[in-house]
């Protein structure tokens, strides 16, 4: 890219590994965080902050195997993050920064202190050593031939409080050498108009090359923030996926690229890359270990879900009447939702796609909804389970026929024993043939899962290529401890299609079991074609 | 309240059981219904939809028992939704208008199109007649002595495409008679400068005694959009409770509550309507039976919790170093986590609870650490389980002694069989003496947590006070199906105190019988007054 292109540009710096991994719940390996890092530099982020070298060895780690697989040569600029030296020390004797400069990154960004309140309460140093220490520590990682970012933290509390030592701390950094400074929102209690005067002023007294704006989301207005910053000036945007950062979360990612990009016209990436938005935010969400937020601005699978009945009805005659933006330009896609409130359009779409012959009118519609509901009932929601719905829906039309039967099943478990402690014997019987099978499992859960596919692979092959993907137990009356009815949610992969199984029992292994048979029943449907 | 008070008033209009329902996953039954309006009425809160009478029978049956109980006549106003009449029809033989009037309620909310698009798509009739049929609706309604309100779908959608067709259907709800018209940015997808044109040219031109705004979160901006709205002029904001609503969610309450409350000055609410606003979140979430968003602003457990080292270390120095507001405001309160990225501060601030005699240097707090970076590898979080935490501190001070100990366990299930298909029988040693005790149950988990309760309960009569709230289960290793490792999270109530307790295993049993061990031993520990 040349320098010039560079001036116009909108930069996205992504510090999912070091302030989002501040979130609570957020946990990766040292393995994740390689695997991120190849993913977005794969992707083509222009800025990646991988951690904190010198701080934790897990980061030491981190550092030291990028090097060696020479990750800091390939394209998409991996930032390290640090603090200035201590008070009273020198820089060029600072352990935190010779870090930072050996790390390996061609870019560093280190933290200071710009909130007044801070340094006396916190640093306890006067204001000129404070100044000193940032301007120095810059210096010396500019001097080691480091790109250098400035995060100048509580910069916005700092300015409402003292405005001119604030606007000193950007001075020092900049006077140091460094290529930018980012306006932290530190605490994330901030108002969009105080974010706008902070940057508008910053940008006109130092104009700096590289502008950042790094906001929370404390007041819910992560993005609005972000937004009101880049309109006054900024042109980097701090950022994280899925929202992820200690307390209420860092401004999230996909929501403000999908914004900059879609709604305000900044090119902030190419389509091809705004199409694997969807996609990457779940795979950090898998390599987080955190649950995918499903209402998540853009990439949810509720965010273009349609519910209500006449909302689907409109939605299937011109999208745009309840679609703010195409879903498909994130790599979204838009769902209709079968549930009690959803009007017979939504079960006929759903229907139709099993029976392309049906009319909206066919009495199935209307039987279908009555199931439902009743299914519903019961504890049953089928917006997550679409494999379970199906089958209900094939039941309606009367084409199902089982294509093997759970006679019966015994399982029995001695957990104090250690693994492989239970037992699951199950009675299956597929066309009139009756087999029993026993299989050990880690649980009862496991062995049963075990037993059955094990009794059926000989029948059906294609449960071996299957596999179950998640599990999920969700308690459904809160109040009635180990006896209360789950939910039990099934997540089932056969080749690239994925879909949800449901059962609902007050016993986990009756819910399990369930769930289980009914992922099973759609593999060997999708396997013959009667599925799509 | 006086006519000239109300001038000046913001107003909350609350649409949590009606647009907030929209939203996937959320489900109120009838009796939830009650239950939630009779707490809003308690709370103060000014507007309450509660549903559309003549839509759904769930609705008539909840408007017939909102009469029956007198509900209508009790401060904190009832609103009853529903639509205009249909295209061609007189608005006095409309069936959803006549539910409207005679529900009981004092207000009606209709909605009709205000986007052209819509009327030529959706609708199918020429813009004249969907005037006519606006206002002929809330005329009807005002004749019938109704206190009335007007809500303009894809308002600004609308507008930006036919701004003098969108301007004439507030008229046409104006002339006819409605007390206030309410902006919809039902898509969700405008963003905060074309909110404030919109309503700023509304409030010019027709300047209605009450102007609303009514914001989703497509686009992460319904906080925003809403401050935007009512900085333009807006006196009235719908919203739900957690942002519930259809796709993103509509605009949170909870977070607009403490936006203008606190940040912006205005008075929505006094401040013990304020101090309860945490708790009322969780209990519409309980309520609906939705997992509570943690990082939610404001209210979650996750907006006042500190993490990393450094932060710790401000914040117990001076809260506002770290804290955007006192968390005390929203009834909300401030969490030191324990995790791998804790500093010595936390684990010593909570050791330091248990034991207040020990320094910050007391050589426990390095052995705590190690212990709980230990159990953290093993896929152990101590963020939610904080009786487990103290068990693992109790253990490091040395004075732990286990009440009794489970000695060996068993469970049979025969799932087939139907209710209370599962045994366990449990070998429990108290103080040398060795019980057996066997309890049947619903699934393996309830057998072994009621055979664990019979046993001990002679021994620990407060067991029997004591009541598992909640009880979850996450798969760790996503890829390995049911033959994950599991972690199993309980939570548990004892008078006013709660907290969790957490096992983790290939197990589900195993991993339930550590976490229900730990919730029985806090308990008795907590009885004995050694654990607060």
């Amino acid at each position: 890219m040349t320098k010039d292109k560079e001036k116009n540009k909108l930069w996205l710096y992504d510090t999912t590994l070091r302030d989002g991994a501040q979130g609570e719940g957020v946990q990766f390996s040292l393995e994740d965080k390689l695997d991120y890092i190849r993913a977005m530099q794969d992707w083509g982020a222009p800025y990646i902050e991988a951690g904190w070298p010198g701080a934790n060895p897990k980061d030491d780690d981190l550092f030291a195997a990028l090097r060696a697989e020479g990750a800091f040569r390939r394209p998409g600029r991996i930032a390290a993050f640090g603090s200035t030296c201590r008070p009273g020390t020198r820089a060029d004797r600072s352990p935190v920064l010779r870090s930072l400069a050996g790390a390996g990154a061609a870019t560093a960004t280190i933290f200071g202190k710009s909130w007044d309140l801070h340094v006396r309460e916190v640093l306890r140093v006067d204001e000129e050593e404070n100044l000193r220490l940032i301007r120095d520590s810059v210096e010396f990682l500019v001097r080691g031939g480091l790109e250098v970012f400035f995060d100048a933290e509580h910069f916005f509390d700092g300015w409402k409080e003292n405005r001119d030592f604030a606007l000193r701390v950007l001075e020092a950094a900049l006077s140091g050498g460094a290529r930018g400074v980012a306006l932290c929102d530190t605490n994330g209690g901030s108002l969009p108009e105080e974010i706008a005067r902070g940057v508008g002023e910053a940008r006109k007294i130092f104009a700096p090359e590289i502008l950042g704006i790094h906001a929370h989301n404390d007041g819910g207005l992560a993005a609005a923030n972000t937004l009101a910053a880049i309109a006054a000036g900024a042109n980097q945007f701090h950022c994280c996926w899925n929202g992820y950062g200690e307390r209420c979360g860092n401004a999230d990612l996909g929501t403000l690229v999908s914004l900059l990009q879609i709604k305000m016209g900044h090119e902030v990436m190419s389509a091809e890359q705004m199409a694997r938005l969807t996609y990457l935010s779940r795979y950090v969400a898998e390599l987080a270990n955190m649950v995918f937020d499903e209402r998540q601005p853009f990439l949810g699978r509720s965010a273009f879900a349609h519910k209500a009945g006449m909302h689907v009805d409109a939605v299937l005659k011109d999208s745009r009447t309840f679609e703010h933006i195409d879903p498909a330009l994130v790599g979204n896609t838009r769902r209709i939702l079968i549930s009690e409130q959803a009007g017979r359009a939504g079960v006929w779409e759903r229907l139709h796609r099993l029976r392309p012959e049906i009319g909206k009118d066919h009495p199935w519609v209307g039987e279908a909804m009555r199931r439902i509901k009743e299914k519903e009932n019961e504890g049953y929601q089928f917006e997550a389970a679409e494999g379970s719905l199906d089958l209900l829906l094939l039941e309606v039309t009367g084409e199902w026929r089982a294509p093997f039967v759970l006679e019966d099943y015994h399982v029995w478990s001695d957990p104090a024993r250690g693994q492989l402690d239970s037992v699951a014997v199950v009675k299956v019987a597929v066309d009139g043939e009756a087999l029993h099978l026993a299989a050990e499992g880690d649980g009862p859960v496991n062995a049963l899962d075990k037993a059955l596919r094990r009794t059926l692979a000989t029948f059906f092959p294609a449960l071996e290529q299957s596999e179950l993907i998640d599990y999920k137990v969700r308690v459904l009356d809160g109040s009635s401890g180990t006896g209360a009815r789950v939910r039990v949610l099934a997540e089932t992969r056969f080749g690239l299609a994925k879909w949800g199984t449901i059962g609902v029992s007050a016993n986990i292994l009756r819910a399990s079991a369930k769930a289980l048979l009914d992922a099973l029943y759609v593999v060997i449907l999708r396997e013959r074609g009667d599925l799509r």
